[in-house]
């Protein structure tokens, strides 16, 4: 029987989407405006401000198009947390101007596919520049001021290429090409992946992040290529922004 | 011909899913808030104090992410207990914050893929154990303050694999060895299955507890390897919040 | 080239969805309440009363979740009277209670696959009892008090499995095992079928009843074993609910 | 290479799918219930006036079920046409108790695959005859008093079955039989034809005429087993519905 | 494995689908349209001037039906300037009467796999034609007051017909055939396709315009003949209008 990958979680994830209720931002007047903004940076800055590996971190960022105008993520120890944040939100008067249009929950996670010594020998003295690198998948630093790209994807379970069907070296051998791809873009590409298996309508949650974000169009592209995208991936919908410090929140809704 | 699985069935169940209407809470006069509150307290104390087998069980549970913000679940022994459980809310005002955004409705049920002794010697001396066993998925118990998982799904009739073109015996292996990976869980996840056949859109609802959300992940990640998942299984939305006791109600809403 | 079947119709068919609006029920004068209950109970008393084969038949149920509160179905001559026993519902102060959330329509079939007799030989003596048997499936009787189930249905179309290329004689053996199926819940369940072709967005409606809906749920349970279902059934949405009188109207709504 | 048949194409077509707002007509008083009447019947009789090859041609339908309300069609020479049209009604007060909910727009055309001597010898002596049936396709009469049926289609470019893979003469051949099947309905159903391809999410819009119903539903259940549409036939949303003079809108309108 | 083919990338683009809300024009008194139209035209002129290959290009459109009223279309050198036209739209009182229904983000692009040598000899002396035909492509003028069809598609990943798994030459070889088929209509089709990986739902937007929209017809009805077509295109929402100059803004309101 096909085996599980070990898997070790970090952080659980909360993406919140929120749209801006443009006319009745237009009509409220300069003083209730004033007060959304000074409440929802209140917010951010609150939750920004725990960016520590035992506290979590969170981001607000502008997002293009009619699926929404604004992404706050927020990582976070426990799912209790991320309850309180996103309810948190609700008691600004910023909440007034904006409407959940959609979410996605999740838990970070790395699997055993590539790094089978990091979860072999647990006990054993696994390279400290992998511990580090695993520990930057589980507790992810977010980036000033980059572009991101969320879009939440599962594993094929066709008629023909079913995923959870393969033996696992198969699936090793493919995530490592997969792997190999990404790491074209080494320096230029952030990627953090949470599972959202039991919790969201897909099975996992993407996460890129990019200076330019041209190359967010060709690492998706060329993994695409990948036989584990090509073969093996379903891709859910996909939304692209920018972060914004917290303090710029009056100017991204003046226009 | 491929035969059905004998059944048994317990409870209904009706899964109600509701969104908090946050502009208005956030506007309401507090009075209106306390008693908004207080009925809701109300409501859910009368509900969840039928428990016992001849009534039912019932539970509230906060829900993650914009698809929903309170979960209320109840197992009656009829449909007309559920229709009025589900009324009954709509006569408080809380529901007045609330709206029904999603539902799903089902039974409690045990099929003979398995415990095939149960179904086939009814008068005979059934083991105890597994009588009490079928009893508790027939009339379950809601675990306090654990975290909840909820999902439909449906048995695949693809084109290649088609679950009810299977010879029954192929079905009980496969089950049996899902059953298998469920008891690798064994105290720390408890699953209740109940069918929609008939009911509601997909076959099936499930609904796990855990202690811990990340044996969540794990047990749905470890199964859908399972040939009676990788290959038959199509799972509807995922749901995943935590149940908390109605004197907490306040608290929820107040962030 | 694969044959159409003979076809007989009867009446057409509307399966009327409504929910209600619990904000603004809540939130009416009584007298205002009074006043719909009040139309709602004639404007339903008006539309059963023509019970006679000439006339049709109507029934008003109440349904479980958030698709729908209310289900009333017509039986009716021609497509101008549903279109009137609909348009007369929005004449009722009921209706600014209700908004029409979903809806079916479709005319009452029997088919030549299994009562080949019945259609070839329409002058010769036809079994008595088979032609009050069809009689009964055209022109249906809406039984008191009674579980409904309902849902559209299609035949599959696929690449490998098409319904409507298959050989008459092949569609009509998986017909008559459907039918016995049928038979071993006869006296527990009632059937009515209807074609929604070139009407509505499925091929048929199904409306099933029954004094105990376990029995709905195991009839749709074992009938998806038959190959009629198994290879080239695909369903839509499922609805459930129970009739009631409508000199109950008040107190359904009253929770 | 598989070939594109040759088309000819006629009118632009609007179908124009609108919902009563019936909370507000019930509210509305009847002076202003007069003036939509008044500027509703005035809109369709002005745009049903156009009646001739040179300008086009109108008509108002009642729909059954919860998608529509009413279907305004627009067959005209312009795209730029049916634009105006579609605003002129947002012009009426009439239009204040109407939502737009769904709409088609396409072009009436006839293709090559039948007749190809129309096609082939453009400038010789096509038969008399087919030339006004092919004008009666491309700028068709609507009639009066008749039920209607709408649905969009396209052609299944599947991994196993695809119409746009298959040689030309193949093609012809289905659309051969599928004429045949339509012309055993000659006298009681009329069909009008236009392709949406780059226009509307499907390729074609059919619309059916007929005195009977239930000629409806044969035909389409008929034309269902020819393999032009068994196997490679797409179906979307179906309406159905019956025309009425502009007359009788405050009549429709009152129940 | 397969490989991606090189790309180039010009202008960011946003396609801004907007609805009018009639009821609300109508009831508004004439100043506030007056003031409506008149910040209207000022800020499509204003984005419209912006004509130069270091700035971008915009345009506004009418569209037919149900799923949107008017296109803006943007093309910008960042993202940042996408977001910024998006929100200054928001800013005038236009906006008050338009709601963004629909929206998509890509990114002006080529490919090398027609035009290899573009691609190849980066520093050698590419034809110069060639070369304006890619800056065309790259920083694409819009036409005036011709028709417009827009559609986002994907290359399928089927289970047996899978665009990503095949070789770079096969690939190269479809989409020759398939320019071949465009050449056709060269002179009266302007194509701009624009990738959306990464950025939204479907991989690409193709943006067509026509001095007569049965030429769109034509074309997308000959491509899909093409193998790069009917075997590897999967085709989402398509929408039809025409250009018109800001200062029509006023009469296209009117009716």
């Amino acid at each position: 029987m096909p085996e599980a990958p070990p898997t070790d979680e970090g952080w659980f994830v909360l993406h919140d989407f929120r749209t801006v209720d443009w006319d009745a931002w237009r009509a409220a007047p300069e003083h209730e405006r004033d007060r959304a903004v000074g409440e929802g940076v209140e917010y951010l800055r609150t939750h920004e401000n725990v960016e520590d590996a035992d506290e979590g971190a969170s981001a607000v960022f502008s997002v293009l198009g009619h699926k929404a105008d604004l992404l706050v993520v927020h990582f976070r120890p426990t799912l209790d947390d991320l309850s309180r944040a996103e309810r948190q939100f609700e008691r600004t008067s910023l909440a007034n101007f904006t409407e959940q249009t959609s979410s996605y929950v999740s838990v970070t996670e790395i699997s055993g596919y590539v790094s089978q010594d990091y979860f072999e020998d647990e006990d054993a003295d696994v390279d400290e520049g992998l511990r580090r690198y695993m520990e930057g998948k589980l507790h992810p630093e977010i980036p000033d001021d980059q572009y991101v790209s969320f879009y939440p994807m599962s594993k094929r379970r066709g008629e023909t290429h079913n995923w959870y069907d393969l033996p696992f070296d198969d699936r090793a051998e493919m995530m490592s090409e997969h792997g190999d791809t990404g790491r074209e873009f080494a320096g230029k590409i952030k990627q953090v992946i949470a599972s959202s298996v039991g919790f969201d309508d897909h099975e996992w949650g993407v996460t890129l992040f990019a200076d330019d974000p041209t190359d967010i169009k060709d690492i998706v592209y060329e993994m695409r290529f990948d036989e584990a995208s090509s073969k093996y991936g379903e891709f859910g919908e996909f939304y692209v922004g920018r972060r914004f410090p917290p303090a710029d929140l009056g100017a991204y809704l003046a226009g």
